[in-house]
């Protein structure tokens, strides 16, 4: 039987790649086998407390006020009305690089909740947890931005159909899709990738953009990998971003050439991520994105894997 | 037996509704009960002439070279080889007024190809035919967009991932959709309600609508007609042209609170559709639009049916 009021939960949410080419802050999808863990203890003493950080070197704040895990767990207090009755200590445990544009901070943002979420019985659904890890996200990017959350917890490929307050809807995710991820060993802030951005686009690469987000979602739904392949097209913010990332024409070139079905920037960067249709396919294009950053002597780190359909979770609890 | 290689064929090809609110220049849809027909009929003098234009009072050139209709056939017979040895007569049946938003020079261009094409034996899918008719828009919008043109040949809703050269989708269109037009008694011509468009728009209203075209397509995949409606929602292309439709606000206030899913303009207008999950409403929402307009003492046109799915068909032959 499930133990509903348990004293200390751990809580996973996966590692998430936002954008996928075409869907600037609304298309998102979660990577398996990478992602933050958060346990949250009850304790005496009320309020919400970060007692450590590991695998941040030091770098993220500790006043849960600054910390994006911390503000989306006082953010769910706060609205439960509980925020001067319980007491809650968070430990958070980064297994993915910060700054990788791979959702470090709304993996960190999701776990907490979740983590809060069963340690109080679980009173709220995951669509009902949203707001608060996207509150949380808040402290990282400066902009409520839906998509990296949203896929952390459902897990899958998801679309942020608004932001202000966050309509997410969980998509199909074609079963066969693998993911490549190169993360190059240098650091890029959302704020600042977000600034160097134009806030106005040509009419007519909108046009192109919202056409290749409509042909996405018809790839996913009717498992036309190739369709999603050649979806993965961005005019306006890739051209842009990619200009921070060295190498990254060659990788691309060399990903599609390794066979990958498309290959962009995961989030603001400085990651690329790669689907293909098979394991096999997905390492190849690893590896050969790899060689092209070997070329320049730019040190990187490589994660393949299927995409993570089940979301964010509380271990040992189900 | 089907006759391979008649001497006169009828085609007919529906009226469209094209941007469907958040798709500007991606998405269309056909409707059933109203369109234009082109027959074709064999000649002994080589080239393509237009014997005759009924329903257009007069207005359209008769001269193939500045025609829809005749551009396509024309275009076609080229790609053929066929421009020195084969005559073609063209007789236009227009059935829906100029310049409504409602595809008119689509369905004549669309009609003209699928008649010739039947006449020739069928050697082209319409996957094939679509290019031909695309061209033929040129003439009409002075731009080549697909949308209507591609609605008007497959039917159902369509989305146009590229426009050159045309890559079209067929997609899924949940059966209880019900369509109400209505077309108040003035005119715009597509290049000059595109005149009136900026050529830049904000990345933040950008976002949002490749969330909505994400989010229709998801809404007809999963015939979810709540999202379809909530889908129907344009801060850029829709402000604008709506300025040039007296009543417009009313209209659509109208509609919506007489139940339908969503309404926005035509094309490039000024006829009005909207969405709704059965005949009754559709028929109570195209009453309830009706008088807004009588209000303001605006002569009208209204129109209530199902999607065509069946697209352009030659008569007779099938």
């Amino acid at each position: 039987m499930r133990n509903s009021k348990p004293k200390k939960v751990t809580a996973f949410a996966p590692a998430t790649v936002a954008n996928v080419g075409c869907g600037f802050d609304v298309l998102g999808f979660a990577i398996h086998g990478m992602g933050d863990r958060v346990t949250a203890t009850r304790s005496e003493n009320a309020g919400v407390r970060i007692n450590s950080i590991e695998g941040d070197e030091g770098r993220l704040p500790r006043d849960p006020e600054k910390n994006t895990a911390g503000l989306s767990a006082l953010g769910l207090l706060k609205k439960m009305g509980l925020t001067n009755e319980i007491g809650i200590d968070l430990s958070i445990e980064k297994n993915m690089p910060l700054g990788s544009g791979l959702g470090s901070s709304a993996a960190s943002s999701v776990a907490a909740v979740v983590a809060i979420n069963c340690l109080l019985g679980s009173p709220f659904s995951k669509e009902e947890l949203l707001p608060f890890s996207v509150e949380g996200e808040i402290a990282a990017s400066g902009t409520a931005h839906a998509d990296n959350v949203a896929a952390a917890l459902f897990g899958g490929f998801i679309l942020v159909k608004e932001h202000q307050p966050p309509d997410v809807i969980s998509l199909k995710t074609p079963k066969k899709l693998h993911c490549t991820i190169i993360h190059p060993d240098i650091e890029i802030q959302t704020s600042s990738s977000r600034k160097i951005l134009k806030k106005e686009v040509l009419l007519e690469k909108a046009v192109k953009q919202w056409g290749n987000v409509g042909s996405m979602i018809v790839g996913l739904y009717t498992n036309d990998y190739e369709l999603i392949g050649k979806s993965i097209h961005d005019e306006i913010i890739e051209p842009v971003r990619s200009l921070l990332i060295p190498g990254f024409a060659e990788m691309k070139l060399a990903a599609l050439e390794a066979g990958a079905l498309g290959c962009s920037i995961s989030g603001s960067g400085p990651s690329l991520f790669a689907l293909s249709k098979s394991r096999k396919i997905a390492m190849d294009v690893g590896m050969q994105m790899g060689l092209a950053l070997d070329k320049i002597d730019l040190k990187y780190s490589m994660h393949v894997s299927k995409l993570n359909t089940r979301g964010a979770y509380c271990e040992g609890l189900d």
